[in-house]
């Protein structure tokens, strides 16, 4: 956790302009999305982000024991060829965690087979995989279809395909292109994710991919990446559970970045992974709004994101936003229990633009103003209004960080009990 | 957490028997509930646990930084008078949090008026509230029903009324009490507990009292007290949400126990202390069974019971139950968060008799039959087979815990959003 107050000033840029696109609007990257009739629903299941050229790519993972097969050939596969890959399938529908030694076997086929039509290397293509735990991915559908999902790479709009073939229960894709000219050359980053959804028994799987037609070193390049995923992947929280097969990956392609602009390349990718993970967040579970947690004046950064994603992830508190209630006692136990030393007497709290607590005591604020106010941000799923933001300050250190999470409504209780066996 | 494996097999003892009773059973306490008006529903609301003859008092506490007053009131004086205690006043409706100086005056105002009454010093007096945060005590009311309250001592049933008056939205009276012939004393221990509830803009709060009649030295007594917290209130869960005001006080009275039946009283104490933890577990809001998660072969009894909570705290595992789901899967994947090291292929997991995954892999059980199970425990609440047990063995380590929480149910999001402002 760095920088996480500078991150926020960047979700704004004088730089980075938005762009309609996604993956493969950087040169250098084709993408692909079909249906190999692995979903029930007939709906595309299976992606391919690609690389001609070759790509430089970093990857931040799940840190669950539990860890889908997949995770595993990532990690081991950009350890081997040095961050030097050039191609990701992605299957939707089967997680491929805990289905013994044949996940891994599953796994290395599927990628082999890819490997041999594209002429790659084993070592230069990656596998990711959501959806149902425990079942095996159908191989003799995926090894069937990697033809017609080949000859797909070229077509118009192929990234807005390889987004919706990566989503199982979202509601939304989430995809986002930024541009910027940066010492006369133009440069643009890509990107897509799927979030958490559940009707399978199975749990939410988060899948991001970055891709940047600036070229980077792969050293410096992983440094970047490591920072921008904790500014963004892991400052969000739907429901506390860590899935089996989160990852993360990025690409850098083409001519090597002037030097200069490396700190302006990494704001542009601050802003693509934030976007992304604000959307996941927003499109949590039975969500109606996205729940933005600032801290500041903390000891340190990670002190102050500890606080953010523990008042985040509180049950309490996210009902009470759910029921539109300014319940500022929830937040301070919330506060209270993260494991931050402070003085009580320092807190200050806001709910939106409403100061409600400060010095340590309650401010004899208008409860229902403040109640209709989170009522109006309710409604706005999906706008740019929908966010209802808490603003702590616990101090007058330097750490601040900001967390992303979303209401606890009784349709997530009811998305996830339904499902009977 | 120490011997928790051990403390499984106390939870049945052939030393020990419940008998009807609470905290007014063993030998030396008196108690008293009364309402004094500090709820708006007229029920009881002010209650007194007093030993005329004195107590060695020991207690554990919130671990939150924004804890309330009587908790820092209650730390400094047990320290201060070595845990010789006489009388905890204990009000519900206003849990004296985040009430800025004066909260930490009115502690003091009220336990100097109490002990004022009962010609003792003000360190021998403790209070605990529990009830809404950011409001202070309506403390004229309190004092002017003090003489009520002690007059109510000695009245038949006390130890009810005392029960009665420290609960707040808990459906159900929490106590216990358990009586041992240990080397031909008689000897008995009785508890009372309120758990977590909420219809007030405030949060769970856990207060809990043990009385025992055997005496037993002061470090002793605090390092067996520290040891039955461990294996009980600490090792259940509701909503993941830590009290500003979470107490246990347990009190020693009489004739030193004979050192040879130290070991057996221990085991009397986890008894009771279960019993109650398991009863806040049952009593959680909205909940419709308690949820038993069980851990064995851990590399540590500590890192058996971080799974434990972990498993017992995931909202997928908790909407999973209330669906009536076997849903192994999110089992799984909370196992594998938890941060302890194990290996996969050695994992094995039961949910009641059915074993579901054993040594890495699913097996073909009987879904149906397993969610039929599932369903008929959530259908027996307050009765003793509401429990669904999750059985883990995860190696050959002697490291086991239990840790105790209920389902999520949609009644929970309702009754912590419906309080609107």
């Amino acid at each position: 956790m760095k920088n996480a107050l500078l991150n926020l000033s960047r979700l704004t840029s004088s730089v980075w302009s938005p762009i309609s696109g996604g993956i493969t609007t950087p040169d250098g990257f084709l993408a692909a999305g079909i249906s190999a009739g692995l979903k029930p629903s007939g709906k595309k299941d299976l992606a391919l982000l690609y690389a001609p050229d070759g790509a430089c790519c970093s990857g931040t993972f799940t840190q669950s024991v539990t860890r889908a097969y997949c995770v595993d050939l990532c990690i081991d596969r950009l350890k081997a060829s040095k961050g030097k890959i050039r191609a990701v399938v992605i299957n939707s529908g089967h997680a491929n965690a805990c289905t013994g030694s044949r996940g891994k076997i599953d796994s290395e086929i599927i990628t082999f087979e890819l490997a041999q039509r594209l002429g790659l290397s084993n070592e230069e293509v990656l596998i990711c995989s959501t959806g149902v735990i425990g079942e095996p991915i159908p191989v003799e559908k995926v090894i069937s279809h990697l033809d017609h999902l080949i000859n797909s790479l070229d077509k118009e709009e192929a990234y807005l395909d390889a987004a919706n073939a990566i989503l199982t229960t979202d509601l939304q894709v989430k995809q986002i292109a930024y541009q910027a000219v940066l010492g006369g050359r133009r440069i643009t980053i890509g990107g897509m994710a799927k979030g958490s959804g559940m009707i399978h028994p199975s749990m939410a799987t988060m899948l991001s991919y970055i891709t940047c037609d600036a070229g980077i070193d792969n050293v410096l390049w992983s440094d970047m990446i490591n920072r921008v995923a904790d500014s963004s992947f892991n400052s969000i929280t739907v429901d506390g559970d860590t899935s089996t097969n989160d990852t993360f990956l990025a690409f850098s392609s083409g001519a090597e970045l002037d030097p200069r602009y490396l700190s302006t390349l990494e704001e542009g990718l601050h802003l693509t992974a934030q976007y992304l993970a604000k959307a996941i967040a927003r499109d949590g579970e039975g969500a109606n709004c996205l729940l933005e947690i600032k801290v500041e004046g903390a000891p340190s950064d990670l002190d102050a994101h500890a606080i953010a994603r523990t008042i985040a992830s509180s049950s309490l508190v996210k009902t009470a936003i759910h029921g539109s209630d300014p319940n500022w006692g929830r937040i301070i136990a919330a506060l209270g229990r993260a494991g931050t030393p402070f003085n009580f007497n320092d807190v200050k709290l806001w709910i939106g633009p409403y100061e409600i607590f400060s010095n340590g005591i309650p401010l004899n604020f208008d409860r229902q103003k403040v109640s209709d106010f989170m009522k109006s941000r309710l409604k706005g799923k999906y706008l740019i209004d929908d966010i209802i933001s808490i603003r702590l300050r616990i101090g007058i250190g330097k750490g601040s960080a900001i967390a992303w999470g979303c209401d606890l409504s009784d349709q997530y209780v009811r998305i996830n009990a339904d499902y009977t066996t």
